[in-house]
């Protein structure tokens, strides 16, 4: 897990910490669909992400910072429910989603339980920090309803899916980067520069999830292979794969994005289509290139131990099996 | 409408200017859903208890209010969209709802971007005012999951129902009595009165939503007759029938909560046995009674033409046709 291999253990609980204290409100069935999604292995990005933001600007006391990277995560939290319900995915991280396990209602109101508890926490914090946090939300509900307007559209292309994933996936990594380095104060600079980093781990991040979706073994993303292709989510494998496939193979993956129910072979097909046509490679040096980016944005940083850290990250969001 | 009949109507259209420019966010899906359910002829009781309770401790100037009124009303606008979602419910407001006609992955997206517009609007608060309606969220999400958990749920005392209903109506029509109060300034045994003066309005209110369910026509509340039933919510009707009917009539109205699809005749022939039980007469005496309560709380503050308003409006709660 991201928080064990890349990030300090410790503080990590501490965030924990928090999170179980917001959940445990006394309500077993929020508890029950709170714990179910929270404690089934996330790789805790965001709050990693800010707490080592606010550590590289020298942040004095890490704890102040904590509750915020909690806020963050339970936002995610929430925000994967109400997506699941949205796509109607049946399994997440090898689990049940919690629409399947607890029913549609019991999770749609756990998700904005969260988000309520979430911004609670965020209320704690200056102007500033609520801002960034706020409208980074703002981000992901527009991202979110653009991307599920856009379900089966064939015609998606490159530039409207970074734009999408931008908003869904990169603008809360990126405010989390930012926040971080908010709180610790210092140079206005310095705080653009962790957005920036945010902002490409971000974009590299959710078209690596993307790469893993089609390539990924089952077991150790916790999702159905081909689960993007079998929902109509278009992504950047299947952009670039209609874009170079002939008439032929054009028809096919078409109809399997189109059609709701694909047996497992057509799915596998459409895989092998887009691996002919270098999709995937396309993809992982796409995925690559915003680390790269994100890495490059921290150069103009004074090189440090928790600097050192962020590249890491940087290189784990685009380079992994899970 | 409410903010015509009972309240300044020049300066709900403020509330509703602030309301407009959070939705036009130039995304057509989310205008679209969103018009959809605010142009919908709500009541607006919440922003117009709040602006009222404002002036009635002379707060100087309402236009400090009005964005807070905004933030209150797309909270509850965000709640109902995502409510029709969970109850299933095909008709509110007279027309179709915004997950029927919009489908459920955009309604339940629009509803997280109004809960998150809501919240930025909050943020220019100070943290008393904030916390007041970020606790009111908490309930209302608590109220609706227990709510949900008790569907069908034949043996829920009236305690029980008086509880979820605190939580998921009053709560918020309480915190927006109370921030009125508390943006206005002056003495905290004043906010404490608006706050039960809310309290009692919000569950007379919601006692008297349950009342119109079974005697109000459908075109004047814009839904099905019976609805609830229908839908196995159980409310302070079905409970006093349930506990004041015989063996077959019981079993009947058993019967009528449990199934999911009830013929008509089977709901009209249901309304009648509450009817004849005195369940109708005594959840309206309940409402009045907590009407009653709501502007006896307001006797400790100085008469003014203000609380007299606010006085009409917890009259309007309890006994109206809509």
């Amino acid at each position: 897990m991201m928080d064990i291999e890349l990030y300090s253990s410790d503080e990590m609980k501490l965030v924990n910490d928090v999170i179980n204290e917001s959940i445990d409100c006394g309500i077993k069935i929020i508890e029950r669909v709170s714990h179910h999604v929270i404690d089934s292995g996330g790789k805790r990005i965001r709050p990693a992400v800010m707490l080592a933001a606010y550590k590289s600007l020298n942040g004095k006391d890490v704890k102040e910072a904590v509750p915020l990277a909690a806020s963050i995560e339970l936002i995610h939290t929430g925000t994967l429910i109400h997506d699941d319900i949205n796509d109607r995915s049946a399994v997440r991280r090898g689990m049940p989603t919690a629409h399947t396990k607890f029913g549609t209602s019991a999770a749609l109101l756990t998700g904005d339980f969260l988000f309520v508890k979430a911004f609670e926490l965020l209320s704690e914090y200056d102007k500033e920090v609520r801002d960034i946090i706020t409208q980074a939300c703002l981000s992901v509900a527009v991202g979110e309803i653009i991307q599920s307007q856009n379900i089966t559209n064939i015609h998606l292309s490159e530039k409207d899916y970074l734009e999408i994933i931008e908003q869904k996936t990169a603008s809360p990594i990126s405010a989390s980067s930012r926040a971080g380095g908010v709180m610790a104060g210092g140079q206005a600079a310095h705080h653009d520069i962790l957005e920036k980093y945010g902002l490409n781990l971000g974009i590299g991040f959710q078209i690596m999830d993307d790469v893993l979706d089609v390539v990924g073994a089952h077991k150790e993303t916790g999702k159905p292979l081909g689960n993007d292709l079998s929902e109509g989510k278009m992504t950047i494998l299947s952009i670039h794969a209609l874009n170079n496939t002939n008439n032929s193979k054009y028809k096919f993956l078409k109809s399997v994005i189109l059609n709701n129910q694909n047996p497992m072979e057509d799915i596998l097909e459409a895989i092998d289509i887009m691996k002919n046509v270098g999709s995937i490679d396309y993809a992982r040096d796409l995925s690559v290139s915003y680390g790269e980016k994100a890495r490059a944005a921290l150069e103009e940083l004074p090189r440090s131990e928790m600097i050192d850290k962020l590249m890491l990250m940087a290189n784990f969001a685009v380079d992994r099996n899970h």
